[in-house]
């Protein structure tokens, strides 16, 4: 299985492809500070809510390298920690108080993406456990944030696996934003589904909504789908319905950024208008996501925090105005489409219906 | 009622604002010769099926003008005709030759707006009746032109009459691509609703999708209603389900390219997305056009011819890249919305429910 490293920590820093210089420029950012992090995530660097999960994860360990690291040195590499010695005053419970604040600071970045917020509360456990040893605490992280990592990628490849079995040999697939390795780890949650299909010897062709205002598909879609060969087909997300129309599609595949218990589902704006024009045409629609993006305290989507956006992302295009600043825009980084638009949720324990309990 | 020339036939040139400057830069083209109308039409320099009407009658003048005219003098002006002197070889026979073949490249150019050849059909009448003296044909097309021109104005101001009365005052109207002065002599289709209502001292806020790929709704529609100092909000496309499913807009207002007898309707690619999103949350759905946009000879949309644009309008934006060359790109110009997706008509003639018959 083909793996695109989108985020990685190596020699003391998060390294992570700068998504928004792409299809155009391919870049790695070496990112060394909390702040420099926040910012790679406001300004979608970094998007994708499983590959904010590791994103957040690798955080805290920055956290500590910006806190106490040197210059000509650094504590975490990516497949090992040198923690032999380290400064007097990286207590226990310095530690806790420094890697706490900066998960705050990152939990804050996102509000819609529940994989961010899940990681960083999965470190947040080993940070709270019984530790009288720093260097213990501070190995206990860095397999944490590793195991989130690499769980994360197994989970793909699973997702993929369960998805797979749903496509045909031929099959024409609709996407909406990005949902390939550069939203997770490396491999994708939907793409992730069309990428396995390929890997077991099916033709897919993939049609990728360009996705407004940011323009996920036709920048990130396009890329990952010709750099695996996979023919790709750009539309605008107005023209899904006309498509949809003309019998082309097989099924459309999203990911998802929030999961209520009775399957509405969170996603980049526009997939609630997908998923309307999907059922008007009964073509089945499906959602890709691990398990943990699904938040069994939320009952509905009703509940899920939608996030909003600056209205210069759609009154401008890369510094060229669009519309005149006088305008005014309608701007949420998500939609909710309710569980009924929802043929079935692709996950790594495999194709389920809701509602979710356990 | 406030009238902006949109395309006017001034001192021997067909003049137009040229509509792929705006937002950022109001400018006037006089166009001299039919390559160049052509060259506008095909650009978008000047759209909107009623402003193409207007614009295909006039080019028959500048036909004339081009083949017969003189660098110091013109034959036509806004409302005058000076044709007492002309070449000898400017008979009936040849003027019907050279007239003839700028009608056929004029009408090839886009082949969806029923109203550009329905107005290239009005003037090749005239040109056809039997005439002897060459100055009586030449000023029965001018008047014919001008008449083409003045018929859509007062046809802009029923339409905004018919369907301001379906306006409460603090409604909000959703619209698709530009409708407006713009699109037309002047005045508008859909936005001339908006229009009048506001002049009868409604108050009425735009909604506008942004209407990618050529973006007339954030370019233009946003420019006309900023200018008339009515609050105009701009959206993705994909962006109007979450917006209607908020309840915030009363109605949705569109233009028309070509209506087949049955009601189906040719518009800008979305209008059928945005269509199957506000009947899903029961917001009326009104289409706004002349009645010269019914096509009578088309039983059903299926029928209306379909124009395809070039990749690039999806694949870049103002020269930049979006998306990899390597990748395809689905560019219809316009879909087709099923009579039964549409609450009403709004024309010239009143509101109206189909089949269309005469």
């Amino acid at each position: 299985m083909n793996v695109l490293p989108t985020v990685v920590f190596n020699k003391g820093a998060v390294e992570l492809i700068d998504q928004t210089r792409l299809p155009i420029e391919y870049r790695i950012l070496r990112v060394k500070t909390i702040a420099d992090l926040c910012e790679a995530i406001q300004s979608l660097r970094i998007r994708g809510a499983p590959a904010l999960g590791v994103a957040g994860a690798y955080g805290l360990l920055l956290a500590f390298e910006e806190k106490w690291g040197k210059s000509d040195s650094y504590y975490f590499d990516e497949g090992s920690a040198n923690l032999d010695t380290l400064p007097a005053d990286a207590t226990v419970e310095n530690i806790r108080g420094a890697l706490a604040e900066a998960a705050e600071r990152l939990r804050g970045t996102r509000p819609t993406a529940v994989n961010l917020g899940w990681a960083i509360d999965r470190m947040k456990r080993v940070l709270s456990g019984s530790w009288s040893d720093p260097a213990d605490l501070l190995r206990a992280l860095h397999r944490e944030a590793r195991a989130v990592h690499e769980e994360d990628l197994a989970m793909s490849f699973a997702i993929g696996r369960a998805g797979a079995a749903l496509l045909k040999d031929g099959d024409s697939v609709l996407t909406h934003c990005n949902t390939g390795g550069l939203a997770t780890s490396g491999y994708g949650t939907a793409l992730g589904v069309v990428f396995s299909a390929v890997e077991s010897g099916k033709r897919i062709h993939v049609y990728a909504d360009e996705t407004r205002p940011l323009l996920q598909g036709s920048r990130l879609n396009t890329w990952e789908c010709i750099g695996r060969g996979i023919p790709v087909t750009v539309l605008c997300d107005g023209a899904a319905a006309s498509l949809l129309n003309e019998g082309k599609i097989a099924c459309a595949i999203v990911g998802a950024d929030r999961i209520a218990a009775n399957g509405d589902t969170a996603n980049k704006i526009g997939t609630l208008h997908l998923a309307i024009a999907a059922a008007m045409y009964r073509v089945p629609f499906y959602v890709a996501a691990p398990s943990s993006t699904i938040d069994l305290s939320l009952r509905s989507g009703a509940a899920i925090p939608i996030e909003q956006r600056s209205a210069d992302e759609v009154r401008k295009f890369r510094g060229l105005t669009v519309a005149p600043d006088e305008a005014q825009a309608y701007n949420p980084s998500f939609d909710v489409t309710p569980y009924d638009l929802i043929t079935a949720f692709i996950t790594e324990k495999g194709v389920l219906q809701p509602p979710f309990t356990e």
